[in-house]
C-alpha cells in the first residue's frame, strides 16, 4: 500500500512532497486507530529498536519509546549517563557494537550537527534522527506540519507561517523552514538580531515586531528560548526578551484567530505566557505532543522493512 | 464484583474502610494466583503506566515496575536524572505532555509535600502517589496494615501499635496513624523530643522509653533515621539515638511476641540490627515487600477503569 | 535434553568440561535460530531478571538485556546512579527486597572481588556474575571461546593463544586463562612488567615483544589498557604502551593467519589501531558482540529451572 524509499530518516531535504504525504496518511491512521482501541498491528513484532539520547529530553525519548512499543518493537534505551561514552568509546563503535547485538533501528539524539548523517555514512544500522546539533530535527518539523494540516485544518501551500526566536540556533527552525516550503508556505522568521541567521534563503521574510508578525500570519511557531544565549551575550535579559518577543494575550488581541505552536519544553513567562501556551483557545501545543507520537510511530513502520 | 469509586489515590484521607477492605481482598487474590501460577489476569492491558520518580527510590519503583508490568501494563520510566526538570519544565507541564502522549496512571514520587494533590486539581491524568514530601505515603500505610492483618493475621480493631523513630518528618508515620486510627488501632509514638510533632491527635499516645514501647505494644514499626537529621542539629549523634530507640535483641527480650515491621531500606545498626531485621521470628520486613507488589497490583487494577 | 547442574554463575571454575560444552551446544542453536526467524522459544516466560549494575557497562548491560527479552523474560534494571546505594542500603539488603518481589534471576556487576560469592552464599536468589572486580568475568570468557571454537573454528586443544595488555588487573584474562587452560590451550601473555602478575600458573608463559607474540601464536586477545593505570605510575605513557605493545598492521604482518579478538570497549589507537579491529581480515570482535548475546541466553535459559 505505502511505497516508502527510505532505509532512515536523517534530514527534511531527504524526504519528497509524496513521502510526507504518505507519514501523514499513516499517522492519521494510528491516530484515530489507538483513539479508539488502544491497539494497532504489530508492525515492529521482532525488530528491536535503540534509543541513545545523547542529548536530555525526556519528552521525545518517551515519544519515541511509547511509539516503537505500540507497535510491538523491543525498545532498549540508553542515555548519555548510562552509556560508555565517558569511558572514550567512540560513538560509532556504540552503533558498531548495537548493530552486532541485532538491534535494527537506532533512534539518536546527539550534540553534534551531522553526526547522524555521518554514522549512517560508515554502518547499516537503520537511523532516526531525534535531533543533532543546531542541524535537523525532521519528527519536529513533521509533526509541526502534520498539526497544522490535520488538526488544525489549514493547507501548507500559501499559509502564512511565523517562527519567533532563536533562529540561529534552532534545529527546529532549520527543519521546519525546509519543510514549510517544500509545500509553499510563505514563510518568516521574528526575533532579536543577533538571534537571527546572517544569511536567509530569497523567500524567508524577516518581521520586525511581534505586533506585525502576529497580525500578517495565519501560525506563529513560538521558539523556547535557551536561557544559555544570555549567558553568553546574544541577549542582554530574559525580561527584555520577553517585553519585546513574548506572546502573551495582549499581543494576541492584533489577531484573534492566530494559531499557536510551541515544540516544547516551555520556558512560561519568557517566550510564552502559562495562560496562553495551556488555555489559548487556538493553541495547539497539547495536540503536537498526540501528533509526535503517531508520526514517529509511522516513520518507525515505513522504514522497518526498507 | 468490586465497587471501588476512585479515580487516583492521593492519600489514607481518601478512602473508606470499605475500599481498604477491598484493596486488601484484592491484594491477597494476586498474592495468591502470583505464588502458585506466576501469572494474573492482564488487567492493565492497553494501559500505559508513567513512573515519575523525583526523589530517588529503586526499592519503592521496582515495586510499581514489578506491580504494572505483572498486569500486562506498558511501563516508562524518568527519574530525576534524566528527565528535563533541569531544563526548568514544570512538573504540571510534565504531566500535561504525557497526558497528551497517552499515559493512563503516573504514579508519582516529590520531595514536595501535597504536590500530587495540586497535580490532580489541575489535569485529568489517573496519580497514584508513591510519596510525597513529608505528608502522604499511602501505599505502605496499606502495605503496613495488610501485613498486619494478612501475614501476621492480627485484626487492626484494637491493637496495640507503636511507631518508633522520627514521627516528625515521616510521610509513613503520618499515613500509618491515619489508616491504623480509621480501624480502630491504639497507637502510640515513640522517639526523641525533637523529632516527634508537637501536637498529635488526642488518641495517639506518646511513650518515653523503648522499653515501655516494647513491653506494651503487639506491634512496632520501626522508622528509617535519616542520618541528615543529625546535621541539622536535631540529634547529638547516631550512637546516641541508637543507645536509647535502637532495636536489639536485649530489647526484644522484654516482649518475645512482638511483631516488628520497618518500611526499609534499613540503617542496619542503628535504628534496628542487621540479626534482628533478618532473623528475629517475628519481623515480618520481607513479607511487607513482597506484600507491596501486591497491593500496587490491586490499586492500580481497581482504578485504571475508574 | 540439557542436564545443565548449576543454579547460578559465578565463575568459569565452577564448569566443567562438559557444562560448557553444553552452553556452547544451546548457543549455537539460538544463534542460528535467532539469525532465521528473529523467534526463539520463550524460556523465560512468567520469570523476572534483575539487572544491577553497580559498574557502568552499557554494551554489556545491553547484551544481557536483549538475551533475556528474547526469552520472553520480564527484566528489570537498575544501576548505581538510579539505585539506593547511596542511602547506604547495603547490597545484600537489595537482594533480599528483589529476592521478596519474586525476582528470579540477578544479573550482577560489581566493582568489589568476590562479592558475587559472598551474595549467593547469604541468599537463595540465582546470580549470574557479570564481572566482578578484578576477579571474574565468566560471560566474556565464554563468549570468546565460543567465537574462537564456533566462529573462527579453531579447537581450543593445543591453541596457541595470547593474552595482551594489562593482564594483572582484568578480571577477563583471569576467566579467559581458567576456561582455557581447562581445554588444554597453550596460554601465554605479553604485556609491561608492571601490568603482569607476579606469580602465574607453571603452564602460562610469558613473552616479551609483541613481534615474539604475533609470530608464534594463532589467537590474539588483546585487553583494554585502562588509562587509570597511568594516574598511579604503572605505566610512564600512553605512547609508550602503543609503542611497545599496540597492534598495528605493521605488526600483524609477522603472521598475517593470526586471529584478533578484544572484549572491548576499544581505546583505539592506544592498543589497537582502528583500522586493524574494523578491517583486519581476522578481527572477530564484532563477532564476539553478536557470539555475547547468545551466550547469556544459554546461561540464562540452562540455569532457569534449576
Amino acid at each position: 500500500m505505502y511505497n516508502f524509499p527510505h532505509h532512515h530518516i536523517i534530514s527534511i531535504e531527504q524526504l519528497s512532497k509524496n513521502d510526507i504525504c504518505q507519514i501523514f496518511d499513516l499517522s492519521s491512521t494510528y491516530l484515530n486507530e489507538w483513539q479508539k482501541t488502544h491497539t494497532v498491528p504489530s508492525t515492529l513484532r521482532e525488530k528491536t529498536i535503540a534509543l541513545a539520547f545523547f542529548e536530555n529530553s525526556t519528552r521525545t525519548k518517551c515519544s519515541f519509546e511509547l511509539a516503537a512499543r505500540r507497535l510491538g518493537g523491543d525498545v532498549i534505551t540508553f542515555t548519555a549517563a548510562t552509556s560508555s561514552q565517558q569511558k572514550g568509546e567512540s560513538i560509532l563503535d556504540t552503533v558498531h557494537t548495537l548493530e552486532a547485538m541485532g538491534v535494527d533501528i537506532m533512534v539518536l539524539r546527539h550534540q553534534s550537527s551531522g553526526i547522524v548523517k555521518y554514522l549512517n555514512d560508515h554502518s547499516s544500522m537503520q537511523f532516526l534522527n531525534a535531533g543533532d546539533g543546531q542541524q535537523n530535527h525532521p519528527t519536529q518539523a513533521l509533526l509541526d506540519a502534520f498539526t497544522i494540516e490535520k488538526t488544525i485544518g489549514k493547507k501548507l501551500k500559501g499559509l502564512r507561517i511565523c517562527i519567533v526566536g532563536d533562529i540561529l540556533h534552532s534545529r527546529v527552525a532549520r527543519s521546519n523552514i525546509q519543510l514549510f516550503s517544500k509545500f509553499g508556505a510563505k514563510v518568516s522568521i521574528c526575533g532579536p538580531k543577533t538571534l537571527l541567521p546572517k544569511h536567509t534563503p530569497f523567500d524567508i521574510t524577516r518581521i520586525k515586531t511581534i505586533q506585525e508578525a502576529v497580525e500578517n500570519n495565519d501560525v506563529l511557531i513560538v521558539l523556547r528560548l535557551q536561557k544559555e544565549r544570555m549567558d553568553i551575550g546574544l541577549l542582554p535579559s530574559l525580561e527584555e526578551y520577553t517585553k519585546y518577543y513574548g506572546i502573551t494575550s495582549e499581543v494576541l488581541s492584533y489577531n484573534p484567530s492566530l494559531s499557536i505552536l510551541h515544540p516544547a519544553p516551555i520556558n512560561y513567562g519568557v517566550e510564552i505566557d502559562f495562560d496562553v501556551a495551556q488555555y489559548y483557545q487556538h493553541s495547539f501545543i497539547k495536540n503536537q505532543v498526540t501528533n509526535g507520537v503517531a508520526i514517529r510511530m509511522a516513520l518507525l513502520s515505513l522504514i522497518c522493512h526498507n
